[in-house]
């Protein structure tokens, strides 16, 4: 896998390199048990006054909310989380609780759980793909989300399946993606620092 | 420490839980190359078409812009930061390059990268802390910030210290946070899942 090869430029844990978004999956359920303990990882990310914005809603491939879920869904990813064994909505709370007034962090802190949610599924053999291409509105909708809490993605979750199991225009694109050099990423500031502007 | 015992609900790996947000910090410089671990980490994170809207700046203690960034700080903040290694601002890109269309969720995936930086850092044995408090607009226009880019959330790394570093009222909340219970958090749709929008 050419296009697959990541290699570290400094030295930090392989787990972050490790993990990526396949799409293929190979239909197997995913045990209530395993999607609460990427829940569990999620939930002690750090938040702006431990406000803990984050909310998940899921639905485990053959119960009843999964053809629901699976509606929800737009394009390619239609397509290929078919494969999935569970699919998750993410939100969270646009305000603070112990003051109502709005948070400028909730989406930022929710994608911190989002974060180490995606790291626990790679530690469980698990594969946990990101989407953004889904109905918002059909979605707030049908599930009855309050006014006070976004949608900030949809997660599936499966076991790793074969590429073979995907369509040509995806199957192509089944590798882990490549990054930036960290120069155009993170720099001091004063030296130098426009190129991540750029 | 009664205040800090957080129990694992559900297996999750220990990395998660062990992850806090300390503010005593020893004074210590934080050398560059384990920043750049810290980047490095983050980097890895998935982003809505592979944007990589995520970009860091950073100051070194003992370094010109060092004051700079400590001049930002609100509060708190600005007293128990003294003792960070790094100050750091973490920043997103609001628009898409491939199509200069506004992202959803910029501020989301720059989370997800932000997560890993703080995990990261909890490996290496440093302490990583999460900022709302600082003056935006002062940091965007010392800094130069285009508009197409957001200021999320500032950072300080350092080498963790004793809690008698710290004034009272801060030593009295040094301890890791708890966690609301899992069931307020997530739930499968359909299946009493209001509790998480209480």
């Amino acid at each position: 896998m050419e296009h697959g090869t990541r290699r570290n430029s400094y030295p930090s844990d392989p787990l972050f390199r490790d993990r990526w978004s396949p799409r293929a999956m190979t239909g197997e359920p995913v045990s209530r048990d395993d999607l609460m303990a990427l829940f569990e990882a999620a939930h002690w990310a750090p938040s702006c006054f431990n406000e803990q914005p984050w909310r998940f809603l899921y639905a485990l491939r053959e119960t009843e909310s999964w053809d629901l879920f699976h509606s929800f869904l737009k394009g390619n990813n239609r397509v290929w989380a078919k494969g999935a064994g569970a699919l998750v909505v993410i939100l969270s709370r646009k305000s603070f609780s112990h003051n109502g007034k709005p948070s400028k962090t909730h989406s930022f802190d929710t994608g911190a759980a989002w974060g180490s949610l995606c790291l626990q599924g790679t530690l469980l053999g698990l594969t946990v793909h990101g989407m953004a291409g889904f109905d918002h509105g059909m979605a707030r909708t049908a599930l009855e989300v309050p006014e006070d809490f976004d949608l900030e993605a949809m997660a599936a979750v499966g076991y790793p399946g074969s590429p073979d199991l995907l369509p040509e225009n995806l199957r192509s694109r089944e590798f882990p993606s490549p990054r930036k050099p960290l120069s155009e990423l993170a720099a001091e500031a004063g030296t130098d620092d426009r190129g991540i502007f750029l």
